[in-house]
């Protein structure tokens, strides 16, 4: 009898309880107005579900798992409110208040980030410790080890938001930190790529009012704040992995298949099916279960999550993480339904392929993609054809015959008509996952100089890799972490504090003056922007590429000889028509257009016509 | 007195002669039935022309040489017959008749060559000297010596025919030889692809009779007589060239500039206006003077050369040289009017461009090209990527690592969906501008029958370069004479007669053999003709494909380890089915699918599934 009582005891308490609703709140006057509440608590799809103040509940889903309910309530046009759900099962009964907040002003219209952009990319774990209070949380299993490559190291979130200045200064305009929500891994965790909570910021980072904060502070500054999401998988460590809403919640095999990587099964027509499958439903490492985004439930609470932040959190663009990764139909809605809501959002995917048609084909309105009738909604790809050249050493090169040196680069560009929207092409030369531009060219300061002038005068949208502003190298040869190396002076007690100019050694002030230089002068460069190119056929090993408008005109020469080269001015007529000079951006020398122009071996040269 | 007289009579001479109509005759009821006829001689211009018979003169155009006249002249419902022009200048005539012929039965709707042929390549001058006595001859400036690479050797049309029972015998289909029309180069002419007469066979191949006859005897036989055309130029010895009709019939700069090569300013939105303009507007070298296709007289001469060739020869297809680098819009007309008469008609174009998007770009219906609504009414293009694989050491590559050996092929393919048609791509390990196949795999047996094996049994139209079939090398970078040599039993004296089975040495006969058991095989296998095609990633260096329609199935296994390699056939499941057995089409050996399958180091299976 004891025993029973003690049962029907355990029994009532575990009904009483929600652990999760999720989204935790929602906005009024929504596009999403829909919104589906996940509750999550032992046996909750036994209760009956009521909610107050008049709101319509437009459906329940219950699934194989009772201890899941997702209420779908219509928002459309109800003002901001508290309001209360009452979960009733006989004559037992809880409730559960759910908010309908106010929306930022404009926050549909809100401004994303474009290339007018500079974006500067952070290891967040590696870039500044902010906080050292935060690096441990009793909650999470990981603690911080700064001697261990792939152990976590403290940065955090108030780190970037006290060097934003810095990061101001460099002449970026918008900050992509690697994933910030929870990944409560054992191992490996600091990368963060494996989420355990993708509602709340990892307490190691801070909190979600940090990630406000930041926000806050960058639009202060007039910058952006790009969350890096993830739609293909979360982290086995996630609160879901123990006690899943359906089995296919995942894509499983069952449990984990690695995927083949072969992207190219995505379009490929002779791919065999079970190729094609285990691509995109193979997890991309055994400790990221593959999510599966063809069940609707998946779909819409991912579309959700997403929007939730970008509302929350005062976004202005997502980096999406392994893009092409995820179930084609499944992320195209995903994607969709995000610029539906948002429609000047912009969204970045990551799809590593290996030719300009097939990343073409993950834009938004590719033509390439519309061969087999696909759109896949996403507005910006990423040129990883040009980072193969940069960062596969071409200023290395120093023969520039066919396919040699800089015509590498001249082919490239060329394919510029595979896409859509080549202003929206994120254009970089390494990222997390590269080696370091500085490693590839053993810390070349004319090499890094050719590299960063490309990256900051062709189409596109750049993207600066944290540190290498300052001269650090990695060697992705050597594991992840040598290319994720902590900054200097992100930490107390670091010798080298790079973030200040007098903390700076004499290299590192070079490296960054320069860097400074460029993309300061960039800002307000709509003929880069958004203006039209015009180059020419390498000759010598010599690139010369002109950016234009109605109003002014740039010439680049990107030399990449070792030794000096001069060419006639007038093999560029079309483009130099009655302009008389050129004035060097980065040197502040002037060239007299009638005379041969000369230019230093690897070198590069940046001028404003007049 | 007497000198002004003699004057007179010479002008008299000169007023009534013609010395060239072209075309020179024409057909009834084409669906080109304006046919404008070009009259050339002294002062020709300065005539009236009439026409008897009821003809009507459509148009009448001259230009600025008074030596040339373009009569359009209205064929339509006209029967065969011979009529007369008359060129009347004052009180001096003269007449020239001309023949309008009837075409051969069911001439328009001609069958072509398909997936279903195997195409010959033959460079015309090294394949076998049928005819002595024609090698050298007085009108014409080169002679032949054998003792040079870059010399003529004396093979002809009479050799081809001598030689189509080999050619058959070794399971070909369609014959393509090198260009055939007059070339009066002083040095090179061997070639052929700088005509000094477009409308007349080279008298050390042959005549114009001999050429059609070789037509009849290949369709004695069932085989196909393909023409390499050359739109883009002509040679420098061209009849014309003293003599031009128009000063922009050629692209003049003025005279000769080189082509930059770069054929991608044909669709590169960023391209320089003189990048584009000297690629395509440049000579492809100094003795080719470019042919300007812009000009409707230049493009209409050639359009009819093109035609009276096809009804003339009783041709089954083209193949067009340096198609890519034409004008672009004259090239589209061009082919677009060839196939508007002979509507089955195959045209296959080189356009040696580097990614799948570059050469479906110029494919017929191209949605690549559709960006830039562009359409090059091209059928077939050139799978230069395959080659670049095949003829790039592929099987020399014993890794089968992410991006290397047989996944290069795999790679490849996973493209095929940016090609309008698949069934329509010339497949190629090596031809007559490349590295010879068994130079590249130093005449590895095993490593030219993986090649072999592939061409004949993956998507599109084969295609074997002559000589390879016995074991030929050669090594492009010793001079094109080497991957040109003379084929062994082509010349009176050869010890070495590779034409016969007797004649040819034990290792010529099994690469003979091999190459003609295959493709004989292949002739009636509308499995590999046009059946679809399912791949899988390749394992271990292992590559496995499937051919199949709803009759039958072709499994190929190409093994590109230099050891024996064991697999299990369940991976293949999907397109196994409830086969039960595979009998290898090269050994005749049977394989249990049951059981695992294993495959010799460096070799291929062609399974046919029961």
């Amino acid at each position: 009898m004891k025993k029973l009582l003690f049962a029907l005891l355990i029994s009532i308490s575990a009904f009483a309880q929600i652990d999760k609703v999720e989204p935790p709140f929602w906005w009024n006057d929504m596009t999403h107005s829909d919104v589906q509440i996940m509750f999550y608590g032992k046996n909750i799809a036994q209760n009956e579900v009521t909610v107050s103040n008049g709101i319509i509940i437009k459906g329940i889903q219950k699934t194989e798992n009772p201890n899941y309910l997702f209420v779908t309530i219509e928002t459309k046009n109800i003002p901001a409110q508290d309001f209360v759900f009452t979960f009733k099962n006989g004559k037992k009964s809880f409730t559960q208040t759910y908010s309908l907040k106010s929306r930022r002003e404009n926050s549909r219209f809100r401004k994303s980030f474009d290339s007018s952009d500079m974006m500067y990319l952070i290891m967040s774990d590696r870039f500044a410790n902010g906080n050292p209070n935060n690096d441990n949380n009793d909650a999470l299993t990981e603690k911080a080890d700064r001697t261990k490559d792939n152990g976590r190291h403290g940065g955090d979130i108030e780190g970037i938001i006290k060097n934003l200045d810095y990061i101001k200064e460099l002449g970026a305009t918008a900050v992509w930190p690697t994933p910030l929500c929870e990944d409560n891994d054992e191992r490996g965790s600091y990368h963060t790529y494996g989420q355990s909570d993708v509602y709340k910021i990892d307490a190691r980072f801070g909190t979600n009012e940090d990630y406000v904060r930041m926000s806050a502070e960058l639009h202060k500054r007039g910058m952006k704040n790009i969350m890096d999401y993830v739609t293909n998988h979360w982290g086995y460590k996630h609160w879901m992995m123990n006690d899943l809403p359906t089995y296919d919640w995942l894509n499983q095999f069952p449990g984990f298949k690695q995927t083949n990587y072969k992207m190219t099964t995505q379009f490929d027509p002779n791919a065999s099916a079970i190729d094609t499958k285990n691509c995109m439903d193979g997890w991309f490492v055994k400790s990221m279960p593959d999510l599966n985004q063809n069940n609707p439930l998946v779909l819409n609470y991912l579309i959700q999550n997403a929007i939730w932040w970008i509302e929350y959190a005062d976004l202005d663009g997502f980096r999406v993480d392994t893009y092409s990764y995820a179930d084609k139909q499944g992320i195209a809605t995903w994607t969709k339904a995000i610029t539906d809501e948002y429609p000047n959002f912009n969204i970045v995917g990551e799809a590593w392929l290996y030719t300009h048609a097939q990343i073409a084909y993950w834009q938004k309105d590719s033509k390439v993609a519309a061969i087999q009738s696909y759109n896949s909604n996403l507005p910006s790809v990423m040129d990883f054809m040009l980072q193969g050249i940069l960062g596969g050493g071409v200023f290395n090169e120093n023969k520039g015959n066919w396919n040699e040196g800089v015509t590498k680069l001249y082919d490239s560009f060329t394919n510029d008509f595979l896409y859509p929207d080549v202003n929206k092409i994120l254009l970089f030369a390494e990222n997390h996952d590269t080696n370091r531009l500085n490693e590839v060219y053993k810390n070349d300061f004319k090499k890094y100089q050719m590299a960063m002038t490309i990256i900051a005068t062709v189409r596109g949208i750049p993207q600066v890799y944290y540190g290498s502003e300052i001269g650090m190298a990695g060697d992705k040869g050597k594991g992840d972490g040598d290319i994720r190396r902590d900054f200097p002076g992100g930490w107390n007690g670091d010798t080298n504090n790079a973030f200040t100019k007098t903390g700076r050694t004499e290299e590192q002030n070079k490296f960054f003056d320069f860097t400074a230089k460029l993309f300061n002068w960039r800002k307000s460069k709509t003929v880069i922007h958004n203006g039209k190119t015009t180059h020419y056929i390498p000759e010598n090993n010599v690139y010369v590429y002109f950016r234009y408008n109605e109003k002014e005109s740039i010439m680049v020469v990107v030399n990449n000889n070792e030794e000096k080269q001069t060419f006639k001015s007038n093999t560029f007529q079309e483009n130099l028509k009655n302009y008389k000079s050129g004035k060097d951006v980065l040197s502040d020398a002037s060239f007299d257009l009638k005379n041969d122009i000369s230019i230093e071996g690897k070198s590069v040269l940046v001028l404003e016509l007049k």
